[in-house]
């Protein structure tokens, strides 16, 4: 994978966190691995303790895994199995005659919430993922029978990075993307103080 | 604070993540760390690299703050002034004319992402987080002008944890909640694989 310009303040969980697109196609995640980086997602904050989301996960070779390959976009068809997993994310939308939580206005931020912690245990794993918003939902609704309470919401490839000299079989376009700079929007675009559009004060005292 | 149930599995900086509800009243966010720990929502991912996270801050004891302990809810109004900060979340909810980037239907998603990226970096450097939801949204959309394409979402204290012989001023009820045992549904409640509602093969391997 390319360098990547990253504030160096930022603990390292976090700082070397890239949505890698070459994995290592001959790693396999172990159920202690997996079982630790849901606990994650299982410990995670949510309104009210409503804990609104679900996670569907393939392994590079289930059943599940194949017809989870069958529902992506062209595009995500290409990198995304190089990865040893790949979790359809859930959030809650209604309630459930049979579920003792209400629906929260929160299920979506919750299960954001819930995916950034995935990420980072799977970090502390040395490994990384990839999310991505391209396949068919209804054809995976159907595919995987969730009921009408629950909506298929994003995907996340997990994996081991590929080696520097490996470019995991991809073509050149998925090399060329996946070696992009990243970029974000200045902090006094999107921290505001006294009012919305006034740049905190303490980044610019 | 009370000890809680955590699984020794995860990364410290999720493991030892806590809800805190009393904070040391002494305590004063510098300028770096402010930064350091809003650089971590700045690198935080979304979709498209869309950026659909606003935050307004409010330190305590500065103007903002204060016109935000005003909008909390009574209960909040109790607890959440003893961090050294407050601040409010928001999300876009549609297109700006004068903005690049267009709405995306994962903007809350990715601003919970957002908010889990602060909470790590804050645990990073022996801060916590409690989020909440309680408080007048519309009069904080109000006070802090918030422009119709952007919606105020959901509130962060954040702070230095008091010590274990502080109760911060705290009343009976603040200090009994604060105590509170934490729970989660087990992960054969919301990890499926086959289909939805089927756990997944290696829970039960």
């Amino acid at each position: 994978m390319a360098p990547t310009a990253q504030p160096e303040t930022l603990t390292p969980l976090l700082r070397d966190r890239e949505s890698v697109m070459v994995y290592d196609r001959s790693h396999v995640l172990g159920p202690d691995t997996l079982r630790a980086i849901l606990e994650a997602a299982r410990w995670s904050p949510s309104a009210g303790n409503s804990q609104p989301w679900g996670f569907i996960v393939g392994l590079r070779g289930d059943d599940t895994h194949a017809a989870m390959v069958e529902v992506l976009s062209s595009a995500n068809q290409v990198w995304a199995p190089s990865a040893s997993a790949i979790i359809l994310t859930l959030h809650q939308v209604a309630t459930d005659e049979d579920h003792e939580l209400a629906y929260s206005d929160y299920a979506m931020f919750d299960l954001g919430q819930a995916v950034a912690h995935i990420t980072v245990q799977a970090r502390s794993m040395g490994l990384q993922v990839r999310q991505f918003g391209g396949f068919d939902h209804g054809a995976a609704t159907e595919r995987f029978a969730v009921p009408p309470h629950w909506a298929v919401t994003t995907g996340i490839a997990l994996g081991l990075p590929a080696g520097p000299d490996d470019d995991g079989e991809m073509p050149d376009w998925v090399l060329a993307r996946a070696r992009l700079p990243r970029s974000r929007l200045p902090l006094e675009a999107f921290v505001h103080s006294g009012k919305f559009g006034h740049p905190a004060d303490f980044l610019t005292d």
